[in-house]
């Protein structure tokens, strides 16, 4: 049997119990949203996204307070929140991912190293955040970020 | 001699000239600014983008008037020119590329068929706006998109 990719099933799934999704992501770049497309019919379910490069973008569109970005740094727990709630905000999707982090050859500290994440969840119901580490070059850890970020869709979605 | 993938010759272009970019999305799914990210060091010109998967979004997000998707449909030369300016007002990026258009299975009709696309580029000097025509499979039609409004970009930041 041909295993499904990831985003095939999350499709199904977001199909099946009629629910919206969106996503605002910042080191993968556009992958999951790419990923999440590539599924026939995922406009059904799929709302959009926001890339959201550069910290002016966190803070216009995604409506990330400024001072939080200046207090705990663009690749935090309470940005990544910050991002999915302000992307709820924007497209009132039913779950929103929202994705910060590293993806190197540069950018990283001793304290936030290159092949850190941090991978938030929203629903209705509950806001799951977590944190990944990840050792790799830079095109190995977007594509390893992305498909943490569509397990963690996953398991928010449900069965 | 090994051929550069145009997303690494348009960063080159961009660093040299110091412009800034960003991009809103339809057709494309995150596939353009995923691999805009794929280079390291974009985050030093590349904003940020738009995936704008739903109308919803094109008005909302983008400020897309809604009697200009009723009028000309959300894949016409009008609506890929409105995201770019819409764009362009979110981010203040120096050169802004849109896209919008139907990668299918679904969504086509004889005048609008699947593989259809507009890409819109803008600068402050001129808005560029060139439409496109494949016919393949869904990814395929995907990635041929991406590629084309790469080749545009290339095309508006010059030498």
């Amino acid at each position: 049997m041909k295993a499904k990719l990831i985003e095939f099933d999350i499709a199904a799934r977001f199909r099946k119990k009629k629910k919206t999704f969106a996503i605002a992501e910042s080191c993968t770049g556009g992958l999951v949203s790419h990923r999440i497309t590539d599924v026939p019919g995922s406009s059904r379910y799929y709302r959009g996204g926001v890339v959201a490069y550069s910290n002016a973008i966190k803070i216009s569109i995604l409506g990330v307070p400024k001072e939080l970005i200046k207090k705990h740094g663009a690749v935090s727990r309470q940005v990544a929140k910050a991002m999915a709630f302000g992307m709820r905000s924007l497209t009132g999707a039913d779950i929103v991912a929202a994705v910060t982090g590293i993806a190197g050859p540069s950018g990283g500290t001793p304290e936030k190293p290159v092949g850190l994440a941090y991978i938030s969840v929203l629903s209705n119901k509950s806001c799951t955040i977590k944190k990944v580490l990840f050792e790799g070059s830079r095109m190995e850890i977007k594509t390893v970020f992305a498909e943490a970020v569509l397990k963690e869709i996953k398991k928010k979605i449900g069965a």
